[in-house]
């Protein structure tokens, strides 16, 4: 076999592979969307046999077979090259584990994910313990089997950002602890802005159409993807055609469903956008996740938290609430969309506090990881964190540690990548202004945000895995990841 | 190995399958509900490639060698050997296609629905007959493959009625042919009820909630499935505890989402109570897709159009369409849900003239198959016989051969089903109110379908696919298949 036909005989097997993976998260969005109770069981053990089917595929040594022929062969292009380099780094960590451990690990997060959610509807997580027990075990002996230098809670963020260390994470979040804490403080001396006005009465089904209207107006391709309801909102994606997004609406608070649908939208715009000829590939695929985090981030707060953007929003969104907005001034209603003020839930926190939320889960599950918190000492841990770093009291469980759905999937050091995409959304927005001088002016005259989506295409999307975080940044904007381009984003939007 | 350790194995190597077909399943339903355009094909693949996983694990000869060694084996249990028995049967069956011709059928079904789609939207035969010329002849090799006598269409019809042939179907219709046309000729001299008022408007809302209200009624566990919208309605399942109808509702016509809600929910109690505990084996499975169709039959007609379950449903019927209802009687409702019709939908014919819609598809499938058709001559020949057995025009594609979705989804065969079912239910009543003589009476005076439910729940459901269809029907009723308790049942309604 020529080097070209071995390319293409690793390109089929890869794409049946991803069929299986995507068929997969399939069942994993019908699950959080439409799935009724009584389905739970059957749903986990489909669950759990394609992900080890999944596996199976990909540890087979025909592949493995494949991938040393192909890697470093000099009849490649460059894209196949980074293709093969890619998979090589995939499946000899894949090779790790068995079909015994990987359908293990599929029936124990189904199991868990159902309990988190009824464990939610109770509001107890005495629900939730026996389930995440077994997980964070089993996320334990994962960590052994992937192997790591210096702590196992790195073995578990390398699944998420590859070569991101406890030592970096530490680094990067102790740099702007202390500034944040300091400007926080700061920003509760100001006049505190009024924002009742977001919790009045804004019936469901209005609530949904505007977010339907942003979604489309923000380059949502609706013909390639669909908005449902769930309990957490989420993205996934079948192929760069098919990419669901899903929200919930609490009728009682305008900025949950909006803010975290052009969250959504975000990951959405990146998932649509990448390249679709690379199906199944790595290229195919999203860079990193805290790189995904800053396309969501990047929308939900630099652009969607921005004045521009409401410059030319928020008189049809007077005109979509007048009983609501009619008398609010934009000023305010600004103030209002940005009002800092420490709280419980994570996702619906202000830009500045919601790294106090990731902290504490990083600094929780590292303790995990390690061995050095019980599972049922969560909610005692938990709900001192956000006594002394937040200054709020967590009344129960379901507004403290079951708020996120992360644990229940089996995604321990995930968090750590929402502030690094924070931190790279303020990096990029500042290069994005820098290259598209009249970015502001254009969004605040024509609500179009036509080149800001064509910009992060040509930039990020287009590219798909090909750069690393730190490469995307370097090449994209420069320089490293800077966490004071986010401070003084922060205090230029706080103090003015 | 012991025996027992055997059948262990075969067991869970059959669950793992029925894992990967319900995954399946699952995207063929988000297919047909929720599925964006442009995920059409990228749905396509992932279809394939399932298909072709599931029937190379099915023709695995690990499977084989463990129903050789089981086969006959006398240390199993009744209902143990009749899973081997009828798995020796299926395994068969499948050995004898290739996963290439799997895999290639299933794209091309795939297609053949997204294009069957486009062409209902744009009311045109020729999109739809490209895929559908590719269709029949992948159907005329399968038939080569699987081997018949006399007709290759046996082959074909064997794959949903299990021993059904030409002749069979031939003698069946040609005995009821003759005493349905004559039926007829007697109801049309009959005074014309009038259903117009079926055909006011009834707002989607209201009747999306009284189709739901109906399901739960009839005993469809809400828990266990769910109903949603689609093109076409579907009854499909992915397991006895998640079991999902869909429904289409038409703001102008009545009858279209209430009857096709109760013929669903007939499927899905059937699957619904099929033994949860055989999951993934033939006994978990249904008898035969005419006993299926016996089941939605009885509920649509026998129970759902009969006079009783309306005496008890029909007050509140009118106090949720007052304006709609209000002054029509009962009686006046009752002739007009039986009003016998000549028309061009299937869906929505009448209980007599339906068995003529479904001989002109059987005699249309059978010149098809045989290659005496031409698939451009469809519409020609399709109008031509609508216009000879029911004396109507065809308008259209969309009202004449591009109605249902069997065809787009490989099916031929299946009609004649259709039409046993009808019978099978007639055959079932007649029995059902033999052993609870007051059932009628009971229906009338609470609404309570229970008794019935539990009768078929004991008699036909639990038994998943322990007997044929010939079987069940002799062991329940005492007698095989008679289409004269058909025509003796359509006499009394329609002639009093």
């Amino acid at each position: 076999m020529t080097i070209n036909e071995k390319y293409h005989d690793y390109v089929s097997i890869m794409q049946r592979i991803a069929d299986v993976k995507y068929a997969s998260a399939v069942l994993q969005w019908d699950q959080e969307t439409y799935l009724p109770p009584k389905g739970a069981d059957g749903r986990s053990r489909q669950l759990a046999t394609l992900s080890e089917l999944a596996h199976q595929m990909f540890t087979n040594d025909k592949l493995g077979n494949l991938l040393s022929d192909l890697n470093d062969s000099e009849d490649l292009n460059e894209r196949q090259k980074k293709n093969i380099a890619l998979s090589v780094i995939d499946y000899n960590k894949s090779k790790k584990f068995s079909s015994h451990f990987v359908k293990l690990m599929s029936e124990c997060v189904s199991t868990s994910f159902h309990a988190w959610i009824q464990a939610r509807k109770d509001n107890s997580y005495k629900i939730f313990q026996p389930a995440l027990s077994k997980l964070i075990e089993l996320k334990r002996q994962e960590a052994e089997i992937l192997g790591y230098s210096d702590h196992p809670y790195n073995a578990l963020m390398n699944d998420y950002e590859r070569g991101l260390t406890v030592a970096m994470t530490d680094k990067i979040f102790s740099d702007i602890e202390q500034p944040l804490s300091e400007l926080l403080v700061k920003v509760q001396q100001l006049p505190r802005p009024d924002d009742s006005f977001l919790y009045q009465h804004f019936p469901k089904q209005q609530q949904w159409e505007w977010g339907q209207y942003l979604a489309r107006q923000l380059g949502f391709d609706e013909e390639a993807g669909r908005q449902d309801i769930s309990e957490h909102p989420f993205t996934i994606n079948f192929s760069s055609k098919d990419v669901r997004i899903t929200t919930r609406i609490d009728e009682h608070d305008f900025a949950n469903m909006t803010w975290s649908t052009i969250h959504e939208v975000g990951h959405a715009l990146y998932e649509q956008g990448l390249p679709d000829a690379e199906y199944g590939l790595p290229l195919g695929e999203y860079a990193s996740l805290s790189i995904h985090e800053s396309q969501s981030r990047l929308w939900e707060n630099c652009i969607g938290r921005g004045r521009a953007f409401w410059e030319y929003y928020y008189p049809g969104l007077q005109k979509s609430f007048p009983k609501q907005f009619g008398n609010i001034s934009l000023n305010k209603f600004f103030n209002a969309i940005n009002k800092v003020c420490p709280s419980l839930i994570r996702t619906e926190a202000d830009e500045l506090t919601y790294h106090f939320h990731v902290m504490i889960r990083y600094e929780l599950e590292k303790l995990l990881i390690e061995g050095s918190l019980k599972v049922e000492d969560i909610p005692f841990y938990w709900n001192q964190q956000y006594k002394s770093l937040l200054g709020v009291e967590v009344p129960d469980d379901k507004q403290g540690c079951l708020q996120d759905v992360h644990w229940s999937h089996g995604s321990f050091g995930y968090f750590p990548t929402y502030s690094m995409g924070s931190f790279y959304a303020a990096q990029l927005w500042e290069k994005i202004k820098t290259d598209l001088p009249n970015v502001e002016l254009g969004l605040a005259s024509s609500g179009s945000t036509k080149c800001i989506l064509q910009w992060l295409r040509n930039s990020i999307h287009f590219q798909g895995r090909f750069f690393s975080s730190e490469e995307v940044c370097k090449s994209v904007t420069g320089q490293p990841l800077d966490s004071k381009i986010f401070l003084k984003y922060m205090e230029r939007k706080l103090l003015g």
